[in-house]
This record gives C-alpha cells, structure tokens and sequence, in this order.
C-alpha cells in the first residue's frame, strides 16, 4: 500500500481529490465524516486518497461544519497488481459482507457472475457496495478503490482476464497450495453461488484455466470461501523470505 | 471433517441425540428444520450430529408436521485438533459473522476477551450466538461444534492453553508465514478489539508465546483480521504434500 501505515491517522475518499485546488472546502459526505467521524481539529492533518491511486497529505485550516483544507503533499501510486475474483450470488444478504471483506483484503476487482443456478438480485445494492468499498479503502487507507462488475453471464465475467494463476473454489478437489509465482503475478479466482456452479459452468471454468481447489477441510459458504481465498492472496502479496 | 462431504446432503444438530431412542419423534426446532428447510420426505435419510462428536445416519420413517427418525447407524468423531481464537471485540454488529464465519472455518474454541479499551457488549447474544454455530455446524457438516466461551479478562482467555505455535495479529508486524509445525498442532490466536489491544496486553500476549504476525498488506478490521486468521488454519489443516 502506498500510504505508510502509521502515517496520519485519518483517512478520507475524495474521488474528486484530482481536480481540487490546493487550498478547498470539504462539503458534501467526506465534509460530514471530517467533522463527524474524525472529529478533525484545526491544524490536524489527514490523508486522502481518489480511489485511483491519487493520495494527499491535508491539513486542516478550519475545521468545524464548513472544513477548508489545504493539500501539502500529493502523489500518485501505482496500482496493486490485479486480484480479480468471478463471484455468483451468496444467500441473502451476504453479499454486503463479500464486498467490505474483499475490499479489505485487497481485491482490485469483484467481477459479479450471474449463474445458472442463481442470479444477483435486480439493482438496488450498488450504491450501498460502493459505500462499503469506499469505507473499506479508508479502513485500510487505499491508494485505490476496489472496482465491482455488475452482474454479467460467466462467459463475459472471462473477458479480459490478464495471463496468471487462476483458482476454482472447490470443496471436492484437492487442497490450495502457495503457487509457485511472483508476488505481484495477477491473480484470478472463482467462486460459484451458492446453489454452485453448473457442471456446465465449471467446464468453462477449467477450460479457461482455473484449478479447482478446497479451502477447508470443511464445506464453506460462498462468500466465506471467497472471503478465504481473498485472505489467502493477501498473504501471498506481502514480500516472501528467500526460500 | 467426520461425515463424508458427499454423504446424504442434508444435516440437522441434536444435542441430545445420544440419549435418543433408536426410533424418534422430532420436536422443537430441528422438527421444523427438517420439515420447512429441508422438506425431508419419506425414505429420505439425513445426517445428524450432537455438536459433541457423535455422528447418526438417520431414516425418516415418517414426513410432516410431526417427522419420525430411525437411527441407521451411529458412530463417535474424534474431535478436530484445538485451533483456539483470543478476540477482543469488534465494531458494533460484527460480532455476529464472526461467530458464523470462524465456526464455519473450523475453529474449535472463540474465547471472547474484555480489553482495556473496548469490552464486548453485556449479555443478549449468547444465545444469537449459539445458533449461529448450529447453522455453521449444519452448513460444514462438523461432528463438533465450536465453543463459545463468555468474555474474561486477557490473562484469563489465557489460561489452559495447549502448547503449539500462537499468533498475535498485529498490521505492523512481519507477514505470517505457514509455520514448521504439524498439521494437528493445538493453534492459538489473539486479534485485538476495534481500538486495538493496550501496549500492556501485547506485553503479556507476547510473553505467552504470540508471535505479532501481519495478515495483509492494508490494515484488516477486528473480525477481518480473525476470518483471515482462521482461512489460513484452515488450509493447515489440510494433508500437505511431501516437501
């Protein structure tokens, strides 16, 4: 992550951080969580970020229910190499959950898959993801913004895939190893809804290249199988030890 | 896991089913369950478990509002290796998918820790609790259901823990790195509350042998950080090739 950890305690999205100028009022939500939320004060500094890879270091020159802020530093961080993962429905309201967890957890993009057996629900949640998605970025204080894919057919989710180790979450198949790749390698990872997969779909699934693989010894539901695999990418980015 | 992932797919939670006669009537909850969720028809045979270890084929002899089971068969499931979770407590509501996704996850004991500086909230979700591991032993099909213990102060979570490796989730520490050990080592883990544990309980989770561990490059929420712990343990678990 491009901003230091134990920078600024604070953390805003400003998706319009790019086209500000260095000295500007804070209105609207990211103005109400300033004041509200961090309970910012006069001369306290925060960093925010665009969600597409812009963060600022900002000082608070009045604070109170009309912020002016002043940008000190800026700089632009690379992205994080991609993480994608094809996702069909969970059961109910989980879907909420896959969301903020796989923002935490570093997914770049969450490609939505409606299913044979089970389609996404009709509109409705996407403005409630991204608020999640942004939430997420402040909590683990992003350079960028996890993207969400509305709800596509599988073959379509499969366009534009970037070349790399891609997994098929499988209670039936053989246990996940750490693959034998870069740290930085794009990684993709499929995860069925939670009637699973058609045998259909899982074909597809194989024939483009995913291996299928267990992630517990146990059954998982959709989203926690997600949610583990994403955990597990996240380990496998942090910098390994010469073996 | 005990019960076959393949077996037959559907699963019920009878605490009492070791002192259940060998033909039964079905009452209470896991009556309405097997009617309304599972819709058991006649000849169907379902799974059951006490949470405890004991595991029964059962036969519906009778369907309907008031189901009647014959025990086919029984036998007795060791219990999983400990894999034991410190965890002080999260942000609002988010104790709940803790509870759900570690137990889905394989964790055998939730010790819940009252820190300096959050405590979990007083009484009111035990029993919220409780059925959400039944639903999670229901959905991982588990012999075993995970223990929940009632929040005590950090030295006291502490007590009669079994030797093995221990972890301290901690976003400044060095990643985690799949340990040296056995794959039926007693694991322990220790994830702060939202705020964090003092420098006084880091002091004392490290003098017992936690290991501060980072588990993803950003910094994870609370529950994050413990889901994310426990994916890991899980794929532990799992038979590991030859190195």
């Amino acid at each position: 992550m491009c901003p230091a950890a134990d920078a600024a305690p604070s953390f805003l999205f400003l998706p319009e951080l790019g086209t500000l100028p260095s000295r500007f009022p804070l209105a609207g939500e990211a103005g109400r969580y300033l004041t509200r939320v961090v309970r910012a004060r006069e001369g306290e500094r925060v960093h925010a970020s665009d969600g597409a890879g812009l963060v600022a270091l900002l000082r608070v020159e009045r604070a109170g229910p009309e912020p002016l802020l002043v940008v000190e530093s800026s700089r632009v961080c690379p992205p994080a190499p991609p993480a994608r993962l094809l996702c069909g429905a969970p059961e109910g309201e989980r879907g909420d959950w896959l969301v903020e967890k796989l923002a935490e957890l570093g997914i770049t993009e969450l490609r939505l898959v409606d299913c044979a057996r089970a389609r996404w629900p009709e509109r409705g949640r996407e403005a409630r993801w991204e608020r999640l998605a942004e939430a997420a970025l402040r909590q683990s204080r992003s350079a960028w913004k996890m993207a969400i894919r509305p709800p596509v057919p599988l073959e379509r989710a499969l366009e534009g895939l970037a070349a790399g180790p891609r997994w098929l979450a499988d209670a039936a198949a053989a246990p996940l190893a750490t693959p034998d790749t870069a740290a930085d390698a794009p990684l993709a990872g499929a995860v069925g809804p939670s009637p699973g997969f058609s045998d259909d779909e899982r074909g597809v699934l194989v024939a483009a290249g995913f291996s299928p693989v267990r992630l517990a010894p146990a059954r998982l539901r959709a989203e926690t199988a997600a949610v583990a695999l994403a955990a597990h990418w996240a380990a496998w980015r942090e910098p390994r030890p010469p073996a």
